[in-house]
């Protein structure tokens, strides 16, 4: 199954980059901000029919709705992500990634992360490490917060000032040495786990966006939890802090604060 | 001289690679933020042992401050900054990139940006046009803030609580359709160049972080000033706002309020 999804992501990446070629018929979902194009659509569509057509008995959550079962009703269920990042792709072709995760039971089991642009395919199998391509992941060694580079989109979340933690998140980036930002939350985390950045924050994920990122990073050596220090849940959208267990320890009861 | 450009910039580009394989020997500048590697002084010393040999005559402006002359002594210098984005350097051996530009009396003639990890070289000729390898570029035509991708490092620039400019930059966010933040102002403003990004803001970039990015910019049909809305010098460091002239229109009196 995990070869059938890497081979499924490098294929809905060609797609991906054939049809950004012609028009992309960008619409809005609920704002300027909140794109959907027909690739995302066209792409989702082919990964919920290999799916189906090789596992007609899973259940499938797609961040565009095709698959329209409810997905609680089956024992294993595939999460994906057709184009994670499609602002970047509608304006750049780059920094988007197809995102696909295998749960069984609550339980992830693989997680494919695959970014066309640079043709890397970040992978993890729960109990078998993380890889990019066939290099073995190490997830960052850094432990002073000071030294860690951060990614987070927090700074332009617009529900963020009735959060009351625009004080917090202000504070942040004084307490590392830099901040990123690529708009892409599958991207982000295929990063963490390779040690490209040192921890990364967000406040409400879709399970899509994190399904296949989690699962990389705990297998790279990386803990991922809420802002609450719990465990995320494959069928809920939640807050996420994900870096090795020393920044982690620290970035906790700052955010908590 | 445009052609020895780029290729001290591959060239240079290849030695960031190979170095990036051994030691860093990373040093604080000023903070844990402010970094420099021995990878920077080496390919300063490369890229100013080769203008100096082809080119005794003219000056140099470098990061790393090789070049012991004064600058303002020479009608032709060359404006270089071996490795902008250190800290991606050193994190990632991505997102950072060799920019050179040369100038004389005061006027930007060209300007080279390579992106080794990608192996993109953005480049800029006055008058003649700005390219991507052999493609022309051409800024972003979008008209609407709300719809434009903007970059900027402002949101963990540590000088920004002196400046009173709070404020604005926390609303900032909220005039556009998202936030990036790649961390090396040289890449970001190329990005901008070839429409990838749609407007960058930034406070106190210095003359090797812009030089090159601006001649490209500005090639591509874009408007590059201050934030303040005059044009940048050279010898001096400045803010910036770079955009194509629609959405610098509409960023100019945001900033300035």
């Amino acid at each position: 199954m995990l070869e059938k999804a890497k081979d499924w992501a490098v294929e809905a990446g060609k797609m991906s980059l054939e049809l950004s070629k012609g028009s992309l018929d960008i619409t809005y979902k609920t704002s300027p901000s909140d794109l959907v194009t027909k690739v995302d659509k066209e792409v989702e569509r082919f990964l919920v029919k290999e799916i189906l057509h090789h596992y007609p008995n899973h259940g499938i959550v797609g961040e565009e709705g095709t698959f329209e079962k409810k997905p609680d009703d089956f024992d294993t269920i595939w999460i994906i992500d057709p184009i994670d990042g499609t602002t970047n792709f509608v304006h750049q072709q780059l920094n988007y990634v197809i995102s696909i995760a295998l749960v069984h039971q609550g339980e992830g089991i693989f997680g494919v992360i695959y970014d066309p642009s640079r043709q890397e395919m970040f992978w993890g199998y729960r109990g078998e490490g993380a890889y990019l391509d066939d290099k073995r992941l190490q997830i960052s060694r850094l432990d002073r917060l000071e030294e860690a580079l951060l990614c987070t989109g927090l700074f332009w979340n617009r529900k963020i000032e009735k959060t009351k933690l625009l004080e917090t998140i202000y504070q942040l980036p004084k307490q590392c040495r830099g901040i990123r930002v690529y708009g892409c939350a599958a991207l982000e985390l295929a990063y963490i786990a390779a040690g490209r950045l040192d921890a990364y924050v967000s406040l409400g994920l879709n399970p899509w966006d994190f399904a296949a990122g989690l699962i990389i990073v705990e297998e790279a050596g990386g803990v991922v939890t809420t802002w609450k220090g719990d465990p995320l849940s494959f069928n809920q959208a939640g807050s996420l802090i994900a870096a090795n267990p020393g920044l982690h320890h620290q970035l906790l009861p700052f955010l908590q604060k």
